[in-house]
Formats: C-alpha cells, structure tokens, sequence
C-alpha cells in the first residue's frame, strides 16, 4: 500500500516542522474559506501569524471549528497508465479551532520560533517587536489533539499487465529550493550574509 | 505597497496553472475540512482529481459550498525587524461549488489535461483508461467566476530608522524543483527517460 495513514505524533511534527506554509480553513457565514498562511509549531502548538489573512484570521479568534492543512510534494508519480499516475507526498490535517494569543510572553516566542523558521539565528540579529508592533501583531494557536498524517511514497503502483509496457515510469522527485539570497539594494555596506543563510542555499 | 490583490483572469490562470496542488476547503457537517488536492484549469474550469480526497470529495459534489486555493512560495522576505518579516508568494482563491464530471468525453479530456500537467507530451505514450477505470475516477469541477489572486513582491518593506541598521536583509528565493528522474526498478530495458522529462529537470 503506497498510501498511508500515520497518526504518531513524530511523523506529523516532522511534517509540520517542514512545511513552511499552511491552508487554514474556516467558514465564514456557511461559506468555506481556506487562507494560505504561515505557521510554526512548539511543542503541542501550532501557532500562525495573523497578517497574511487580515480580517479573517482575526474573526478566527474564537471557538469556531477551524482546520489546518499542509502538504509536501516529494514527486510526481509516472504509471505505465493513466488511471495510476499519481503524486508522492506528506500531508497532515489538524482539526480544532484556534485560540488568540494575547500574552505578551507567549506572542514573543512565537514570533521567535516563526523568524527562526525562516533563518536559523535570526532571531538575535534583528530588531525585536515594540509594543505597538506586538500589538498590530495577531497571532492564533490550534492544538495538536486531533491531528493526522498522510503519506505516499515510492514507485507507481501498476496493473501487473502493464509493466511490460515499452514506456518509462518512475518518479520525478520534487523539492521546495532556496536560491542564493538576493540583497535588498538598501542594505547598509559591508554587512555580510549570514552563515545560516549560506548553509540553506540549495537545500530543502 | 508589497501586497496587491488582482482579479484580472490572466494573473488568476497563471498561478493556477503553475501550481501542481492546490487545497479545496468544503465543509462537513459544520466542520471545515482542508483537503490537498491536484488540480488542472481548462479554459474556466478548474478539474480536481478525486482519488487523493476520496469520500470527502465525494461528498463534495453537490451543491455545497466549496473553496479552491493555491499558493505559491516564491522568496522569504528577510527585513531588518521582526514586524517586516514575510514571505513573498502568489496565491489564489476559488470560491463557487464543486460540480461531478459525469460525462465520458469531458472526463478523459480532463484526465489528458491532469496527465499532461505532470509532463507535456505523456497522455500518447501511456495506456489510456478502461472503461472500469474511468468509473472508478471521480473528477469535480468548479468555475472560475468568483476568483481573485494576491501577489507579494520584492524586498522587505523596512521601517526607515531601521535601514542604517548593520542587518542583513533582502529575499531568498523559492522554488519548487523537479529533480533527475527515478525510473521504477521495474521499468522494461531500453526504455529511454522522456524528452520532456529532461527538459523539465531543475525548471520550475
């Protein structure tokens, strides 16, 4: 079976720590609403930063049932038929409904671990939050008590008649790349980049 | 302003073209669901390949209110502060219901769009589906008519006291990346990788 369903807290944490962005779902007045955003987790948390949904994130904030959704694709699956084309990837879904973040402390961390999630060691180099930041800032959190993974990996799974079939299969793996940073033309002079960001280039 | 939301039908086609998956939001018995999913636009419809979604899509097709989104990562906005943080990224958001593909030659123009999606050329080299495979593949459709698309851009937008600051800051780029093939150790000798699998090898 190339396609399962996992619900050990690892793999879903090691999928959640990889994706750097997430679908929230929520319904708004009946209608279905899912928000591309970005999220981190720490420990039993998810917690997700309220600009990139504006007015709808902040609506969020309550006791309505919410879904966080996010998927990785490691490869494009090429049967000998179409019927089993397919694609390799790891998914988990966290149903709950997110609760604000008000605390000062906890918001802080949060926006740590988010910018941390971007760039190891980033986090000292910046200037951190002023209040009036902190306060512009939402922030929501979902726990991590109803969520569950999914996986495909590995080869096309083929009628048995079909593999002698004279066309290539295999899969095509695919990966999220970070390019060699390009510097915003204001950066003051010789201020170097940095060595988390030269480790990441080309990787996942 | 970074952020700008377009409703102009090129920008929307585009992104959704360029995205592999894409996230349907519906919602089941009150709860929102967010399911990763695998889609194609033709002309203006969108296609949804059952399969990966199964009972949830099926329960999809009706008239309900559903929600199609895509995003792609295209850069982390690394800014001098914490607050400017972002991500630059193109998404879009479908809203409208799911209608079933029922009709035979609708169904497999649109599994030949799907395949053909993963790579140019395939559909006239792999076995096309059976008459059982074409029942047992449920496909769902949803319009283009209700549509927008927001876009973030270029470098970090930094406060201006922060500029002077000895930081690095500019954007490292994203992309998601197809690597060298990996034929199915089951592959018949002497079958060549695809020219268009070649071509595409470290493209976008």
């Amino acid at each position: 079976m190339p396609k399962r369903g996992f619900y050990d807290r690892e793999t879903i944490e090691r999928i959640l720590d990889e994706a750097l962005t997430c679908s929230i779902g929520i319904v708004d007045d009946g209608q279905p609403v899912v928000i591309p955003s970005f999220h981190v987790r720490v420990g039993d948390e998810v917690y997700v930063h309220g600009s990139s949904a504006g007015r709808t994130l902040r609506a969020l904030a309550g006791e309505a049932p919410a879904c966080l959704t996010v998927m990785l694709l490691d490869g494009l699956v090429l049967a000998r038929s179409a019927f089993h084309h397919s694609l390799n990837y790891r998914s988990v879904v966290v149903f709950g409904s997110f609760d604000p973040v008000t605390d000062t402390d906890e918001k802080l961390h949060a926006l740590e671990a988010l910018t941390e999630k971007l760039v190891p060691d980033r986090w000292e180099q910046i200037r951190h939050p002023t209040r009036q930041e902190l306060k512009a800032t939402s922030l929501v959190r979902i726990g991590l008590q109803e969520a569950s993974a999914k996986v495909r990996t590995g080869q096309p799974d083929d009628e048995e008649d079909d593999y002698a079939r004279q066309v290539w299969a295999g899969v095509v793996p695919t990966r999220l790349v970070r390019f060699p940073p390009d510097p915003d033309p204001r950066l003051s002079a010789g201020v170097p980049v940095p060595a988390a960001l030269g480790s990441i280039v080309g990787s996942a």
